[in-house]
């Protein structure tokens, strides 16, 4: 593969994609500016990265259009799009080599249920356990070692990597990817504290939902409502080991990084943005295209859309940085409040030059 | 099933269930009050939700004996008992679909080693492996790809759903659920430093056991004792990607939420409830009846019964809440220190109006 | 086996093994000092444990070789060593039961991709899944229900206890110990963010390398690299439910405790230890030898070498216990404020005697 034929590749996702430089130039993948060699595409859509233009030994960069690049062409050749950053993904898609979860058709090993309704082209993995009254949508992928328990519905195109659960009637839409030790539609934790100090379980009758186009992280736990739905809209992308409680709602396109706790009945808006290790109290609800840093703890709903929240308890990020300034300086505050009484001493004492008439 | 079925039905539970409105009203099942329609039974045990009674769409309502409701007994039925809540649960239990964890008996695909002691009735599903001199208690339900290591011993009504792993020698109480992906009795977290900076693992020669009725979230690890053993008492309830660490003690009726870590040797009393992402440092004891704020990060013993502990370092609610008021007036605080230094300087001038003799 | 027997065998570790008391006495094993009965072994490294030398039932003891304890050794017998801690590791392991993870050779029920290089005197286990073109070397031992994708690469002398799953081209060295539900080289937590709000996968390209004699514990997560390799160096021991990013690189020798985050790009030097619950925002570095606190957040690079971390934003532990002093005391500055104004009060009003001419 040359230039001209990534060129003619990336024309399908952009309007302008113009050549700068030779492009008869053989390329055989992609690799990072730093670490790229002789052969290799890669990409400028930061500034800090345009300094490894001079120095990089790639053979193809992919630019923004603004960018200058003559002085370069005359050893580099260049891509300018419109953004570069994508049009590098679809590159990385294309060199990206099949990686394969299980071996089309179904495993002779695989335990199909009985009533199990299967679309066309599905690959099921050696000893995958699919029970009674499952869908599988059309070219699902099902790895070796997951398990699907009575009742669950898998849309078209679906990736289950190894060792993923999915509990009873959990229902996942189309071209979800699950990936391995995720556990969907376990019961959400709920006892009813009797008097003598025990408790008696609270059947989790309900069910998860999860819309086309998700993505589910390692080890990530999705619990099934008590009853309705737990429900995560499409298009969301969700990080390894990430908790989510029964009867949550999370909105579309909403990204939860790793090690985040959503407790029970939340409801995040669409397109909201939560870092790694936050967590969330029960029953609060967050407006849409909301932001929380990393740890923030929310402990009450932020109803305005947008907002960015840090710390805990959480508030604004105007505020709470305003408020980490002010311990920062606590130290000078005390000292300041030290010299005020210390003058005051000196008054009391009849000693202040400054106030004898 | 109808109003006067439920009716008997919770009389098995409580002294007086007490019908008010039309007992023949046929019951097809349960649901949220908010959400419920005809042939639904649905519940209001706190009173923000009794707002609600004047537009449901439930045929019938469990509420408690005090709650006034002749005004809505022409189009609503209602059943009067002393605890909503907990009788509400019981109709929960009562309709919930029967959840087919392994179909009865040993399926052909298990492995089952030798000396294996079975009960009667239990059920092991495909896959699941049970290592040598395992005991399985009658009545006890192992889903499929469970792994059993040798000496394993389970008592009797224990649930392990799909892909729990215990390690050697792990003994189990009864009526025990462990969900997906649990993990009991790997190795404690123990290795000593060795001069050149590197580690040698310290064997963790000792077992875990769990008391009756416990329940284990999904992908939680409590780790096997380094001698001796974890331990879990009856009763206690732990939510999903929780840590017990090596020589722990979590006392019986116990509740901890989600992805909260216990370090090694730590005990916790009985009847605490420990919150969500709460951490907790080595050797450590928490007593009776101790709650734990989410997030909290208890870095010390805490001994008096009952105590409610929030914040990092954890403090009593009651400290921790006036320190975080304090904090969040700091502003004003600055203010009235400049206003304060202000006057000060206007004296220094002896340009104090107030001042002037 | 009697004292003899163990101070032959510890010198094989230590140049200086000195008996004191009878060498003739039977042990039988090992515990903890305080719960040691007849026949066991135990140790003393640490003053406050040297309060149970008089009351302890154990028979022997290990202690270092300064220890006064004549007065002991009618009842009691000694081994004295430079470093009784370690000297008791190893009578831990010389005690240690063999644990079976899988019998000898390979199961039956296993499945072996094509194209595997096998070392000798592999073990493994039921319906463990081999990809096509792994490689595994010598002795190592897979667990049932393993999974490793294709070209997966293990060492010689690896243990993989049940349900670990390695995806596609991973490569693990030498000894290393990898608990149930680890995952290794899942995809990194990579999406490009689009116009209109979704974002598009970026393709996770690289992998994951293990040094020689890393342990990672039970369901913890270690993602594979966008482009080149996520690295943990060798020595590494990685606790419980722990979140590694992708293109991290974990220093050699390096401990870090139970459900600890480290974001994308992120390098921990060699010889570090990171506490419980500890996060770090993507991007960063810390310098070698580095100590984070439990729960501390690093948001930026810590590059001096040996700091001790702690709060959120993490600081250097003498600045942050600072700063916990001073919040600490707020309320006792908050009076100490208000004082100042009311003498100032005073002062307005012509009131304050020290003042009066």
């Amino acid at each position: 593969m040359n230039v001209f034929d990534l060129q003619t590749f990336l024309q399908q996702f952009f309007d302008h994609v113009d050549l700068v430089g030779d492009g008869d130039v053989a390329i055989t993948g992609p690799a990072r500016i730093e670490q790229a060699s002789k052969g290799n595409v890669t990409f400028v859509a930061n500034e800090k990265y345009s300094k490894y233009i001079s120095t990089t030994k790639a053979s193809l960069l992919i630019v923004s259009r603004q960018m200058p690049v003559d002085q370069y062409s005359d050893r580099l050749t260049f891509l300018k799009v419109k953004d570069p950053y994508t049009a590098f993904v679809f590159i990385l898609k294309k060199f990206a080599a099949p990686r394969r979860l299980a071996s089309p058709g179904i495993a002779p090993t695989a335990v199909v249920g009985s009533n199990v309704s299967m679309g066309s082209n599905v690959s099921i993995g050696d000893y995958a356990v699919i029970g009674d009254g499952c869908t599988i949508g059309d070219n699902a992928i099902i790895a070796p070692h997951c398990v699907l328990m009575d009742g669950v519905s898998l849309g078209d195109g679906c990736m289950l990597f190894p060792h993923v659960v999915c509990y009873d009637a959990v229902r996942i839409g189309n071209r979800v990817t699950l990936h391995s030790g995720v556990v969907i539609g376990a019961d959400g934790f709920g006892f009813a504290p009797q008097s003598d100090g025990s408790y008696i379980k609270i059947p989790q009758m309900g069910i998860v939902e999860i819309g086309d186009d998700v993505e589910v992280g390692a080890n990530t736990t999705i619990d099934r409502a008590t009853m309705g739905s737990t429900v995560v809209e499409h298009g969301a992308k969700i990080d390894n080991l990430v908790q989510i409680g029964h009867n949550c709602r999370i909105g579309n396109d909403t990204v939860i990084a790793s090690q985040t706790g959503v407790s029970g009945s939340v409801s995040i808006g669409s397109q909201c943005m939560i870092g790694g290790q936050v967590g969330m109290a029960g029953h609060l609800s967050l407006a849409d295209h909301t932001q929380v840093a990393a740890k923030a703890g929310i402990t009450k709903s932020f109803t305005r859309p947008g907002q960015v929240l840090r710390g805990y308890p959480a508030q604004t990020m105007k505020e709470q940085l305003r408020q980490e300034v002010l311990i920062r300086n606590l130290d000078r505050m005390k000292t300041r409040l030290k010299e005020l009484e210390a003058e005051f001493e000196s008054i009391r004492n009849g000693e202040n030059p400054s106030l004898s008439l």
